[in-house]
């Protein structure tokens, strides 16, 4: 079955309104293995939606359009796909009742507007809607199927999770096309998008089911892992299949699945190693201790953040040796050094982790260009420290910072960071 | 000028995207009065991608395409652009040369796969890209503009703004279209949305140009004001003839317009009145130190930033009373006091500010609910304290938290808050 979305309404057009529908319909047919191939939106205008519809009819099996089905007269789907389809418009008598019931209930009289919305193409069947005027309208026209959903997304999503999908459901095992679609992401860091297509090149050629598609996500990269079966456990078992043969490549630079990011996937490991961690900041400000707070209970491994943004704070605070920032300054590998075993000695915990850097767009200095930056590491018998050059935007330099601080943190805990 | 917006992805198609570029690119064509007729979302698929293409250059006179243009060999917006205008594709020296520098600079190689990035459709002028690898395109064919951007927003819409927009600019003065729509947005915090609407209730009532816009935004409220004009000076005269309407109604509740978030004013009122800042984190974990250090030179104020998140990081780090913390809880307003003033007096800071609360979802006591926070600011003969209940998740708790802190600490500043 290929489907087409239709999205109706000036505001989607003009940017007013973000397209969630589009998107939430799309996730849920693909999930029935219904294929989305084209997705369009159009204003309240009725001769364009005309050629848009028509289009959609001409290289589509199943069409939802989404809004113009209110009362007022800019709402022109219902009247353009009678229109199209050369299908005259009835009054549905159950639909006027419900209104009369409704708007009595509320001591209105009906407005002659909502009357429009009784108004159903010859031969269409109504979808109930709970909450708002409008009821969903399904027609059956030469083996298409037109379904035609209210536009605000609390009024069309239950319509079409709990009354649109079960019709399709049924429709696909009338054609024996019932399948599963189904997706897994593999979230990968320390290596760029490009340098993972090429480790991967021999799975990204000649795929077909399961299919993987790159996907760089800020400071890391998303491998998404999809496959259609004829059952959940079909599907699910293609997909395992290919993932074991993605992670006998990259091995460590998965780090997690799915919606579990790289704060989650450090916080499980400290959780299960039972370590203590405290943290120094420079230059990510605050950011590192932000993102693994961000996980609930995290009070269990993490003891203290301390962003030592002057020196006098990485002196006093830290222990920091005040001659080591005035000869080699605050961004150098001895600081980060100090920092991290200050930090980790202050709070008594297993570990310390500091970064020292230059976030820009100022403090430049010869030698010492912006996105500098110095991470090291301190454990029981363990000390790493390295330079790095991240580039981007101040938040991007903070962001690309905390990512690979975690991601040290992440290999030292699995016993892969070797002391340097 | 007629535009249509095509998005590329199957990410899209398939939903696991939402297309905030089509939005973003539509509302800012709006406000330059160029018209959007239709937006389109199609996968990686070359030749479903070129039916669009064809059909939106048969109707638009702008046609502007995002995504596909990535390293991996399923980006194929470039290339099929090209064959559709039957354009060769040649490489681009200038473009190779920045990557080489990039990848150089990173100690890594330009992987081959990047390469394909440097390749531009003959006559295609760049558009500079600073967070990415890909170059936006822009090819003009027949009295026609095509527009090719990348697809992660954080690449596209700067690009799009700074870029973009000055172009058609340019254009659309030579055709003497240039339509004159301004808008200027009051940012508030400290009042609801309603709470808002009801104060500047009869600025709400008949207004036509300039037209007023409330909108909750996070844990703020923002006003927009938007203004027709015959040039932009007459635009800007009415916005701000409205604004100062409003400025006497909302007073100190508008801390400051358009881009200008809370912790931006903060950090100029620091800096206009010479006064250093130490901080004291407990749930908020070192967020409100991330938003003040995301202001470049923050270094000027900033000198600490400490998340004390253990009870012995609070006592042994800020000197907190431990019997306190036995007697009333960490969570508590004593605590929080003694943190603003343990930290002031160990950085030596002109101001300390503190948090300490239940970001929840676990850590609730009995009278000790989720979202439960205390905060508290020490100045030179000034002490504030008080108890906040918050709602919502954990980050929630944590937003709503340091944006409460920031804008203490600005009414501090600003000589408006009472000591308490």
């Amino acid at each position: 079955m290929r489907c087409e979305i239709i999205a109706v309404g000036t505001e989607l057009l003009m940017g007013q309104t973000t397209n969630t529908n589009a998107r939430d319909i799309a996730r849920e047919l693909s999930s029935l293995g219904v294929g989305v191939y084209y997705q369009a939106v159009v204003g309240d205008n009725e001769e364009r939606l005309a050629d848009v519809f028509r289009l959609a009819l001409s290289r589509a099996d199943l069409i939802i359009l989404t809004g113009g089905l209110g009362p007022t007269e800019d709402d022109i789907t219902r009247e353009t796909v009678a229109k199209v389809l050369e299908l005259p418009l009835e009054k549905n008598k159950a639909w006027e009742e419900k209104l009369e019931k409704l708007f009595g209930h509320l001591k209105r009289p009906v407005v002659t507007m909502n009357l429009k919305q009784t108004m159903v193409p010859h031969g269409g069947k109504l979808f109930h809607n709970d909450i708002g005027t409008a009821p969903g309208i399904c027609l059956e026209v030469e083996e298409k199927l037109i379904i035609l959903l209210p536009g605000p997304p609390r009024e069309m999503l239950p319509m079409f999770k709990e009354q649109v999908i079960p019709l399709l459901r049924e429709k696909l095992q009338e054609q024996g096309n019932l399948g599963i679609l189904q997706s897994k992401v593999l979230r990968i860091i320390g290596l760029g998008e490009s340098a993972m297509a090429e480790m991967i090149q021999p799975l990204l050629e000649n795929q077909d089911n399961p299919t993987l598609a790159p996907l760089a996500k800020g400071a890391e990269v998303h491998l998404r892992i999809t496959a259609y079966g004829s059952s959940p456990e079909e599907a699910g078992e293609l997909i395992e299949r290919k993932a074991e043969e993605v992670r006998k490549i990259l091995g460590d630079y998965i780090y997690g699945e799915n919606e579990e990011d790289l704060e989650y996937a450090v916080a499980k490991l400290l959780w299960e190693k039972g370590k203590t961690l405290a943290l120094a900041e420079s230059c990510s400000g605050g950011l590192l201790s932000h993102r693994l707070t961000n996980i609930p209970d995290s009070s269990r491994y993490l003891l203290s953040g301390l962003v030592t943004y002057s020196n006098e704070a990485k002196i006093n605070i830290l222990g920091v040796n005040p001659e080591l920032i005035a000869s080699l300054g605050a961004v150098s590998n001895e600081v980060a050094r100090e920092m991290a075993s200050g930090v980790r000695r202050l709070c008594q915990a297993d570990i310390g982790l500091s970064i020292t850097g230059i976030a820009g767009p100022g403090g430049e200095t010869p030698g010492k260009p912006v996105g500098l930056t110095y991470i090291a590491l301190e454990g029981d018998r363990f000390q790493f420290s390295n330079r790095y050059e991240f580039w981007g935007n101040r938040l991007d330099v903070k962001v690309r910072a905390t990512q690979t601080a975690l991601n040290l943190l992440r290999l030292y805990l699995l016993g892969k960071l070797k002391a340097k």
